[in-house]
């Protein structure tokens, strides 16, 4: 059965548009929310309203500067070198801290002025690297404290939150999308659409994902070729 | 014993100033934030940075106009006629949805960097008026949702939660700023210093607040003169 109405918070990378997709087979009524919050490739945004745009969906930019102001990361601020690896002592610094708590805050607001109480967000476990505010637990707090905080009964979805990156990869083509998310999206911290750089710690992820879904999807072709 | 380091979220109001005074009685190092998020009456932020330079209390600003643009309301679009009482049907007006949520969560990542990791704040659930996000409940679960979020162990603490407005006055008379929050803070829905305007929802209750306690303050004065 469909359901009425979601908003997907949409960065233009792969998982957020897998999401997209995944909303669109779920709900009714599907728009989308971009941010911009100071990234160094704020070309996402315009992959994002592209890809809605073709595909009609309503989206929407908020811009939210103060969040590259609050503290240091390699995400918003050229000078910082970026991490490729999780340092031992603590989180990479390309978590930008907050970022999912304000995006999904943000998101609730926007999202009940127009009478919408679902949110998508396309976060992971599996995608940790030490992001605390991709967990389950605080996706799970964060959606009481939405409720407690306007007194509605938001719910925040979360398809991703416990596939590997090869099942995402999965979950794309069984939404019909893997070739627009492959060619497309842009998940690279260096800001290069599709398969990016291959270097920084986003690409090695999703590329890995791809490959082990790849071999996946051509063993099951050739077992049914036979 | 004192403890070490807190941050004030302070409007220039009354309960965010009598917070500040207590964080001070409290803590060895207190500093304050205030937000421009698009209210009508700005002039609160430098009313707060004023009470702060006197008593060298570090002061910052952060701005935040994409909450003026989320959702309509009378705090921050002067075409909206403000409710004077709590419409039967829903929330007055005058609330803007997401703002302690909003507020609190940007003070968290903003202390995390300097090291603090104690909030204060000044809403309190006799303040109600049916402001969801200034009840106990939300608080202690956007505590957890901090903590989830930047893996971290903030303690927000809100001295105002169970006090009534009567007793704001006698708190910040025992802490020795009575004659200053009456005559230097704003809490005037209409922007206008001190006793305010004698007419808004807020001034109402500051007002009660304040003759119930020097009602109470006399009496005292009088027994002890027999």
């Amino acid at each position: 059965m469909l359901r009425q109405s979601a908003l997907v918070v949409l960065s233009g990378g792969q998982d957020s548009t897998t999401c997209l997709f995944w909303a669109k087979r779920h709900f009714k009524y599907v728009s989308a929310l971009s941010f911009r919050y100071g990234q160094l490739h704020e070309n996402e945004v315009e992959i994002a309203r592209e890809i809605c745009n073709e595909h009609h969906i309503p989206f929407s930019v908020i811009d939210i500067p103060f969040i590259s102001g609050l503290a240091s990361n390699s995400l918003t601020d050229s000078s910082v070198a970026m991490d490729s690896t999780k340092p031992a002592d603590g989180l990479p610094n390309t978590f930008v801290p907050g970022r999912n708590l304000f995006f999904l805050s943000i998101a609730a607001v926007f999202a009940r002025e127009h009478g919408i109480f679902d949110l998508v967000t396309g976060v992971g476990q599996t995608d940790f690297s030490g992001y605390p505010d991709c967990r389950d637990s605080f996706i799970r707090s964060l959606n009481v404290s939405l409720n407690l905080a306007m007194d509605e009964q938001f719910q925040i979805h979360t398809p991703l939150m416990w596939l590997t990156k090869a099942e995402v990869w999965e979950l794309a083509d069984e939404l019909g999308v893997f070739d627009l998310v492959r060619e497309r999206t842009l998940t690279c911290y260096r800001g290069i659409v599709g398969d990016g750089c291959g270097d920084c710690p986003a690409c090695k992820l999703r590329r890995e994902g791809l490959e082990q879904y790849l071999q996946k999807r051509n063993s099951k072709q050739r077992d049914e070729q036979f």
